[in-house]
């Protein structure tokens, strides 16, 4: 299951809207066929590991250890437990049920019917990790959210003249157009685009096929300038434009028509309900979403408890102020025992800088431990 | 010369006010003794290395790797000199002269005038690393000086109500311990210590020969209350009381009644003068300072240009908050570009806090390369 979670990473980021899966088959004790999903459209995983067994009879009493409950339903590709039922496996082993309703157990059932062994739950906490998006999306019916700054070592998010070019190093920065490929979109609040003007497309030079992200505004009144560089339709990957009541109905047909998707968020006042937005971007199909706003969009979404992971990066550098801006506004605990700890923490280091990561909660209920027994 | 800085490295923090001196005595190919300075009073580095090689012949022809210029008065113990001269040894080998006034290339001149051959100048960056305090103390004359912070990951020294316990982990914690053993004093503002009233002692469970630090406490207008805890003489090492000129002097003499040391610092108003603070240190010994202060006396000594290294922990954890207390206050640069570049960078892991220390300044001004150049 290892090496079939191995597998199943070598695809991350380009099987969108379809989970990284990977597939080891296993004969006696020899791999016999190995397989990932390589993009949506291609060959599932366990189709590809049963192919390159040689196909015939060579995968009759054999082992399909899967990342993820094979499909049952015909869609881009014919349904994997067919396949795995014709080619004579005698036992699955999988993490979890699939919590896409479309298969959902169905895939486990299906198999056991036609007389093949279901094991589930190996390494289901690790299988989660790798398709955190695609489970969050399924289970919550939102996007995950991964929340991303860098700051100086004196917990600075840039100059008191608001300038912040650059705090990070040039690998960190190229960490993040590798997190930018990795999700479904970047997001960052108005306050940011009038700031920076950032362009919100991944740049890997070198790279080929890479996946563009959506790029969302948060813009409750709708201020983003017609010219915004978020918007350049050539980047690939569509604009997203979160606007609230209040956002003047010219303006919203204005961007509608340059080609931006304005989607009417429910709010109070000049604020969007984040809450409501998340619902919009599940329905627009968007299963992860990577924060760089500044400190009010972070704020609001850590006081919605919206926040799935935190990506952050310290960089060697002091420079002290005294006004704004600083990581988080308006959200504060009183006493350092009710902080928020980051959990399953992994640190790295791009050039100087200490890249931090963990999660905020588990959301992702992977399977009950019911399920995982034998059946 | 490498293993000699692990040799001397061995001393670190137990010779003060000695710096940590190691020396490996090398005949033909083969290493004939070793030697380290354990402590003020002990021998020497190089009179031990000698002493293990067995004495009488034995050194006759040899080289002397030594860490530091070798000694030519007499203090605690003999000259090293005379000793050197004495076994035969032909060359001895040095990253750079002593800048101890008391030495400062005295013992160079004697060991060539008695027809040693001296090579100046290897390795001199990392034996300069190695003794960075004793180095600064007697080239800069005043203390070296070192901030340690420890911050949340959205850049936060405290909760919005001051509570502070705990920010790092307790690894991290034992680590700051090492470093109060390590350095000769502990310096915060009053502000710390009516905030939380901190023992400012090393306590290593554990360890013997703990050498505790002096606590200074940085307090213009003497506020500290008679009963704070860094009063209690029980912890071993003296506490000094930076006052100003407007500090009671009743209460000057109240303090100094009770076994303080109360070093009237110039100063304007309230505040005293950092400088001049740390001539008064360096003329009361203090070779080393580790800065735990608040964002007052952080901010106060990176403007005045006297922080020399900075130790800060960051914790995987997130509080937000309106008021203060960040780490810094009124210093703040304008752009990125001009912010402080910490150099020589070291990262590590404490729990699950990151370490990130490096230094500000690179003020120690080892040998010039004149004098690096043979006789």
């Amino acid at each position: 299951m290892r090496r079939a979670l191995e597998l199943a990473a070598r695809g991350l980021g380009m099987t969108r809207p379809n989970p990284a899966v990977g597939a080891v088959l296993v004969k006696g004790r020899r791999v016999i066929g190995e397989g990932w999903h390589k993009r949506a459209g291609l060959p599932h995983a366990e189709v590809e590991a049963i192919r390159r067994a040689g196909g015939g009879e060579t995968a009759r009493g054999a082992t399909l250890y899967v990342t993820l409950e094979p499909c049952c339903h015909y869609g881009r590709t014919p349904p994997c437990t067919e396949r795995i039922v014709r080619s004579g496996i005698r036992r699955v082993v999988i993490p979890f049920a699939d919590p896409n309703p479309l298969v959902g157990g169905k895939g486990i059932a299906r198999l056991r019917e036609a007389g093949v062994r279901v094991d589930v739950g190996l390494l289901a906490h690790e299988a989660a990790h790798l398709n955190e998006p695609f489970l969050t999306f399924h289970q919550l019916r939102r996007p995950f959210i991964v929340a991303k700054w860098a700051m100086t070592l004196d917990g600075r998010l840039a100059a008191y003249s608001g300038d912040s070019k650059w705090i990070s190093s040039e690998a960190s920065r190229l960490y993040v157009h590798e997190l930018r490929a990795r999700y479904d979109a970047v997001m960052v609040g108005v306050g940011t685009v009038l700031a920076d003007d950032p362009r919100l497309n991944a740049r890997l030079p070198g790279r080929r096929k890479v996946i563009q992200p959506a790029r969302i505004v948060v813009d409750g009144t709708l201020q983003t300038p017609p010219n915004a560089r978020c918007l350049d339709p050539g980047f690939g990957g569509q604009t997203i434009l979160a606007v609230g009541p209040s956002a003047p109905a010219r303006r919203v047909a204005q961007f509608r028509r340059k080609g931006a998707t304005v989607v009417a968020v429910r709010g109070r006042g000049k604020t969007v309900n984040l809450h409501d937005l998340m619902r919009n971007l599940y329905g627009l199909g968007i299963q992860s979403v990577l924060v760089e706003g500044g400190p009010h969009l972070l704020t609001a979404l850590f006081a919605a408890d919206l926040i799935d992971r935190v990506v952050t990066f310290v960089a060697p550098k002091i420079i002290g102020g005294f006004g704004p801006p600083r990581v988080l506004a308006g959200y504060g605990i009183e006493e350092m025992a009710r902080a928020i700890l980051l959990e399953d923490i992994v640190i790295r280091q791009f050039g100087n800088d200490v890249c931090v990561e963990g999660y905020v909660h588990h959301h992702i209920a992977i399977c009950p431990p019911a399920q995982a027994q034998k059946p």
